[in-house]
């Protein structure tokens, strides 16, 4: 432990000494984002330091066997896709030492090889960083699980801040490494090469690396969880009548294990990935539209760059104050009545929106402010907070789906009475119809934020509005403005799990079980809520990314293009072709999950079966083997999808640059890989809301009946529900979050390999 | 009975009168479609005459409860939808009245009342013309299914010829009805207002209204049929332990009833739609290519214009050789081995592919021949070549996934036996995964078609290639070529279902059950084959009659809209809005069923209850109570998501069309419009795969546990197929079919309302 943190600190000296030279060379902006971002890191070692001194609790809470199963996995996973990473990293260098280069490049002095130099290496540093988010929220995981189990024996608020800080360590981390960056690549472009305005490529290459360890790791890491839980649940609940958790459940540790590598690990990547696709798209929409309306004979263009940067450094300010507002104090007995965890968690997020708005408002008249159009800032404040009420409509509106205080999920449990057929077709309609007023809040925000920013007063030469776009960018930029919060809440979630299965396989009293059942409970809602979240900004990123698509196209064909579209027969097949992938991914990811359960059902089968004593806790089961099982599984299987995903827009971009070479259809490829890219994120939003709204509402009208309701636990009706929850198990944590990624990773290979389909 | 076929011939009288003298006044190959129609309408009455003449039984074999059942939902059903339907007449004629009239129609002389009686006049044909289809197909089924079961007493050959032959009367009804609406409605306006291309709106006002029908014919029927089926089974089979169809079970009636108004008088006109709007759409696109490539200065332009409709006079010839190509005679006793079924379908299936090879070929030479592009028949007979082998790889797709002879049912029986979560998610998986190869398949048809077309030789008078689309209209007819005999396989599958109902009822001898038990299966494979040929055909049509709309705006706005581009914000949403259009449909058409299954359980559980003496065959259930209580929710239910899928195309097109005025983007809610009904596509195809193919599989993959592997009857893994099964009804039945339709009634609202959008 010691090492870790006095390497951490060097490695931040390190990177200090590096920044004040390269930040005061491009600008103070920078030096302000560096300083903020330096201060988080510290504030989370202060974090982390704060939960590592709590204590680990008796002897018998053990999280020796998690925290060595999730290292373990987190290494081989990691090695298969740094193993990957590194074979693409070569395709990207070939692909770029010999695609032609635009005037423009040759223009600036930015060679071929430098450019394929500066791709790989982008790509090389989005992976690592993106492996390390992930690795910084396993880290800390597997380390508070244990100390929240043990404070859950003295107070629940203590249970909970523990978990909370925890959870904002990571947070921290994660944002903070996606802004510092960012902002690294820029200086150095700019100390480095002396381009003022981001070139899009290589900030994006940064991105592609980001979400391809993300796909990878949210794929390896949601079938490793959700196999080992349905695995574990089918004997031990369903044929052997034990509990949860229970420590005779030979597949205990490896769902324990899999909260960590699933949840925590790939949910880091996840939204490391999701802010860093949308600074790079709002700086690239930024550099493009000052470029337009030539802002730089006014003013400094560089406020519309670098405003991303800002935003996600008061981000980091503002959710700080969130995550510490969150008080362990106020009733330090375990007998006095809980609060709701909940209502606490709520306040917390209360104080940081409002703060997102105010910095958010400060933000935008700092930086946004020309004389050209004096009002632009005012406009775009308002797209801002267009931004934070979608963040704030698509939480409440997953809450209103999944939270069985409402409607929805509890006619999901009246459904139930009737048996398993009824209760899945109920999931499966209430799921489907959830998609619709996310869809809607999208639209409005997309086309609201849209015209706010065409009307800000920016024009190009000739007078045309182009604020538009940008507008946009500043919506996503709201509604991720309290990211860092967000991620707390939902690293909170794991955490808390894994506390309960360390008090359940401990055998605590029943009175510290209420206190993590509770936590629990509340963990399954922010996870569900945050999934929204990050599915509403993948739909606005992507939207962005698709433009630079265009952009970068038409830079390097020398030939605009500007409309993509679907009356083109190939288009309207690209189309198709797009749609496609994503239910054939998510049926890849589901089968995955339901093969590899199969060989959990099977092994601990056969241990019941040749130990007899382990339910009568006289022999121990092997827990290692299960792990091993699902690790060795699911490292198998998360190649077939995530392989579909990268290689598919590849083939069916260059098989129809041939067919439009043969047909006479100059950028054919470049077209309908457009299109494909389109259809796959409408389809991917939608698919993605149903798979994570109906796993959320099945698994918590197993959680209302268990309440009592309806017959309670072991009735019929709560046999039916815990079908329902098996069934949502692979929707809400293998399909669905997997679904997010693979639409922003769709965003950043097409612009990345666009050399080959042009 | 005597008075039904005597109204029949006093029509068929008075239509010959009329139409020979139109005929004669428009064109020799409107003779010639005619009289192939009245030939074809005689072949029915002749296959009607046969099946009517066979013996209806033993007294105990009871049918009049389903055929009354069936004729009083029908009533009440049509009622409900008449009234809408004259509603939305009126509508049609307020917007059309009020609407600008194009310089084009003031050069013809048709002015705009003329056009708005027109308009409302083919709507009005449509609806009644796709009521009848609809009719016609319960008229029969209603009596041959106790002739059906009648005959299983004595020969199975028999019984499958009869049921075949009941099939193919409705089937040339539909095929003929939709054929000679069209030509009627064709040569009286070439006779009346003498135009010589057909004017798209009052074609589209034909398919409007068939399609509009067809919806709530589909929705209606599709709830009743399912919501019957899983309330019967899930008090039955699953509380009481009683066989399918047991005359104890109160709602037995209901379900039998079901599968008439559901499977028969929905998918008759389901097809009728879908043969009138792919006649209509290729039609409109050969009338507009022969009016560009000035075929008239050469030859005669109208074989571009009529080749669909002698496309389907040969379908309706070359389907009745295939249906009387099937006898009944080879081994006419009971106690001969059975032949199976299903080969002697497949190879009158066989004899008629071959036959529409041959007669498509000679049509493409008689009709497409034009000097100006001499080789331009042999493009479309090969386009015609791809839609016939299009429709075979789409037969061969869904009997791969959905026959339990291949792996992928057989997985998901074996992943029944560790429960029913891993047998839903295994189902769910499949049925996401066969999406894939159809949109293969489709992508590559689409793709060739066009290119032969674009390859014909015809170029418009820049010299450009146009026959493009014509192409891939000439593929979708080579795709119908057969849907007679399809259509008639279709209808085979309730026949069957209701005879081993009637069977049943009536406690018929094992032996006969088993030849009505290896019917239904049968008729459960050919019915998952229908819908993958619907489902293909509807892609095609919907992308036809997305062009005509394209054309239609272009012409009534003055402005080329030749574009829709998906990289505007607001087109964005479209898609969006389209594609959450088709979840919230698919959503509704489930919950549908769920809502009214449980109203049925409730009812069935009450009279079991309250006549302890039905178990024991001493009281008689209440049939009626249930049918009434289906037939009045599913009137109510099928509202929500019908009105769903006419309002919301209506209500975008409107608002985006004001938020066009005021930000000065012309044409904007005819774009968005376009997005959407193009999104709607892709995802209504993707999602019907989904739903129809899951389903098909959980209902074989039950019927292959039931022959008495990995456990067999009444093992738990029998009971987790169950459950499967019951998802996947609503699934395959009501919201897998009413999509097809949805995705043409979308198709030709958006053209009938275009007007509004402008």
């Amino acid at each position: 432990m010691g090492i870790n943190v006095r390497v951490l600190f060097i490695l931040l000296l390190l990177t200090m000494g590096l920044i004040f030279y390269i930040g005061a060379c491009t600008s103070g902006i920078i030096v302000f984002v560096f300083t903020v971002c330096i201060i988080s890191f510290l504030m989370s070692v202060y974090l982390t330091k704060w939960v590592l001194a709590k204590d680990e609790g008796p002897p018998e809470m053990i999280s020796d066997a998690i925290r060595d199963g999730a290292e373990g996995f987190f290494r081989t996973q990691y090695g298969t896709i740094s193993k990957m990473a590194i074979l693409l990293a070569m395709v990207i260098l070939c692909i770029y030492l010999f695609r032609s280069t635009t005037p423009e490049q040759e223009a600036s002095g930015v060679g071929r090889s430098v450019t394929a130099f500066i791709t790989v290496v982008s790509f090389l540093l989005g992976a690592l960083c993106s492996g390390a988010a992930g690795y910084v929220g396993m880290w800390v995981s597997v380390r508070a699980n244990v100390r929240v189990s043990s404070a859950a024996r003295r107070s629940a608020r203590e249970a909970l801040q523990i978990a909370v800080r925890a959870g904002g360590f990571s947070a921290m981390v994660v944002v903070g490494m996606a802004v510092i960056g960012i902002a690294i690549l820029y200086a150095t472009f700019y100390v480095w090469l002396g381009v003022d305005t981001p070139v899009p490529l290589l900030l994006v290459g940064y991105g592609f690396g980001a979400s391809f360890v993300a796909l990878f790791a949210q794929l390896g890491g949601g079938i490793f969880t959700k196999a080992a839980d349905v695995g574990a649940d089918l004997v031990g609940k369903v044929e052997r009548g034990i509990p949860e958790d229970d420590p005779r459940n030979p597949a205990v540790i490896a769902d324990l294990v899999g909260d960590n590598v699933g949840d925590c690990a790939a949910r880091g990547a996840d939204l490391f990935e999701s802010i860093a696709a949308e600074i790079i798209s709002a700086m690239i929409l930024g550099g493009t539209m000052s470029k337009r309306c030539k802002l730089e004979v006014l003013a400094d263009p560089s406020g519309f760059i670098l405003f991303p940067l800002v935003v996600h450094s008061f981000d980091l300010v503002i959710s700080s104050i969130g995550v510490l507002s969150i008080r362990g104090t106020r009733n330090a007995s375990v007998k006095s009545p809980m609060e709701d965890p909940m209502a606490i968690l709520q306040k917390g997020y209360s104080i940081t929106i409002v703060l997102a708005v105010l910095t958010f408002g400060a933000s935008t008249r700092w930086m946004l402010y020309t004389e050209q159009a004096p009002s632009a800032w005012f406009n775009f404040a308002l797209c801002g907070l267009v931004g934070i009420m979608t963040a704030y409509a698509f939480v409440w509106i997953t809450k209103y789906y999944t939270d069985y205080k409402y409607e929805p999920v509890r006619s999901l449990a009246l459904a139930s009475s009737t048996g398993h057929g009824t209760n899945i077709i109920a999931g499966v309609s209430l799921g489907l119809e959830s998609t619709a007023l996310p869809v809607l809040v999208i639209s409005v925000a997309i086309v609201s934020a849209f015209w706010l920013g065409q009307t800000s007063g920016l024009v190009d030469e000739s007078g045309n509005p182009i604020g538009g776009l940008f507008g946009t960018a500043v919506a996503t930029m709201g509604m991720l403005s309290t990211a860092g919060y967000v991620l707390t809440m939902d690293m909170f979630g794991p955490i808390a799990d894994n506390a309960g299965g360390i008090v359940e396989m401990s055998q605590q009293p029943e009175s510290v079980r209420e206190i993590t059942d509770l936590l629990d409970a509340v963990g399954n809602t922010t996870k569900a809520t945050t999934k929204g979240f990050a599915i509403g900004s993948a739909a606005l990123a992507s939207f962005l990314l698709f433009s630079a698509y265009m952009d970068e196209v038409s830079t390097f064909s020398q030939e605009a293009l500007t409309q993509v579209d679907i009356a083109i027969p190939e288009v309207f097949v690209g189309g198709l072709l797009g749609s496609m992938l994503i239910f054939l991914f998510s049926a890849w990811a589901c089968s995955a999950v339901g093969r590899t359960a199969q060989e959990v059902v099977n092994e601990v089968r056969r241990q019941f079966i040749e130990r007899p004593g382990i339910m009568e806790y006289k022999e121990k089961p092997d827990y290692g083997r299960c792990v091993a099982i699902v690790a060795s599984a699911s490292l198998r299987e998360m190649i077939k999808p995530g392989a579909l995903a990268i290689i598919s827009p590849m083939v069916v971009g260059v098989v129809f640059r041939i067919l439009g070479y043969y047909t006479g259809q100059p950028l054919l490829g470049a077209k309908v890989v457009a299109a494909m890219l389109m259809f796959a994120t409408v389809s991917g939003i939608l698919m993605a809301l149903f798979l994570n709204t109906a796993g959320g509402a099945w698994d918590n009208a197993k959680k209302y009946i268990e309440t009592g309701v309806l017959g309670g636990k072991g009735s019929e009706c709560h046999k039916a529900a815990v079908t329902g929850d098996t069934v949502g198990d692979p929707f809400k944590d293998t399909a669905g979050p997997s679904l997010h990624v693979l639409i922003k990773m769709l965003a950043t290979i097409t612009l990345v390999m666009a050399p080959i389909f042009l």
